[in-house]
């Protein structure tokens, strides 16, 4: 999946803006569940983030052109870890581990099989 | 209500990023219905935003103090006219209207009493 | 252009947050430049939004695939007014004029060519 | 400083979008500077981020009121380590370590005396 830096991306440091990178990756993520026809709307629970470590490589600029990346490590029935990263010209300038639980009413469920399954396919042991 | 400009507002040209105007217009009102204890989320129906007439006057910068003001200037059963301005040093940098309908089950709907109430409130004869 | 609406994009009324239509059309006007491989960032001025008239036909939900289209319809040598709207499968769902203007050291100045040429070539009469 | 959520900070899952809380964190920072009457903009560098690890607890609603807290734990001359968390009635639900870099020209460089100021009146052992 490519990103392009828009205006609203940058900040008045002339860089884009440091939460941004952490929602290309959610584009990301989403974009697996709509290419697979999943509707998340539909599902009673949700993916909730638990946690996220990011590491900031080199700054990007209006207009630079992204490319993102990942795969799960870590796929249990209620949560996983996904790793992420971007990319530019093929050099990493971000990367990130986020941890999702399957929450319903508030409380981790096991998820969907639509769901695991997805996450299966995108498996990849660290 | 005041609003201090962030990072996460301005771009790359240094200034503000132009709809961000027109969010703090949004908290403005927001703010409206949380100061006076109305529970937005408990109504079946919602303000659903119809036009917005913007003028930039000036641009504002990072560490900025804006101040919003506003009135209602037409008021109906169903819909508003909201007039929206930012100054900064007593200097009017922006400005707009907003027509706003409330919908329910994607029908335009009689608004809530205390909605109603709290709009004549700041209703405002131009 | 075809945008995906993400989480990002929605709040939580379940839609697209108002202001991100807006967003959306500033990325369709970005990206003539970059595919015209113009770097706004090389100039010494840039394009200021002065006035944006916006109508709200039918909101965006998650998952959404919405097209871009627009053009210019006033060309003058220090301004342009662009047309702006969102479709949904062949449906308008969003309009909006926005007037810029070309500021050098905060003063309205002559556009570049290739910016006019870029806008003569977007250029359709009304 | 506290923090209101408006429907811009919302998502369709009817919670605070994630990144967001990271933002409130960047404005606490910022909040810091301003309130000293640093001016960021007239530094030839900048505070540039490196890592952040991010614990979510619970979420966040429309019209929450939250509570930013925070210190520095590790103060050098180029960088420091914040911690910094979100509180909503006295309970944490945000956490957050971020490391940022004093940045010139790319580099890292020592950061300007009032800066670093500012970080030792808020720097804690942990």
């Amino acid at each position: 999946m490519n990103i392009r830096i828009y205006y609203e991306d940058t900040d008045a440091l002339g860089i884009v803006y440091h939460t941004n990178y952490i929602k290309y990756c959610d584009r990301a993520r989403s974009e697996l569940f709509f290419e697979s026809d999943i509707d998340m709307k539909s599902e009673k629970g949700a993916l909730v983030i638990r946690s996220i470590n990011a590491n900031y490589m080199q700054p990007a600029y209006l207009g630079d052109m992204l490319k993102l990346g990942g795969y799960i490590s870590i796929l249990k029935k209620t949560s996983v870890l996904a790793k992420q990263f971007i990319t530019r010209n093929g050099i990493k300038i971000f990367e990130m581990d986020i941890r999702l639980v399957y929450v319903e009413n508030g409380k981790p469920a096991i998820m969907p099989d639509k769901y695991y399954n997805l996450f299966l396919k995108n498996f990849k042991k660290d």
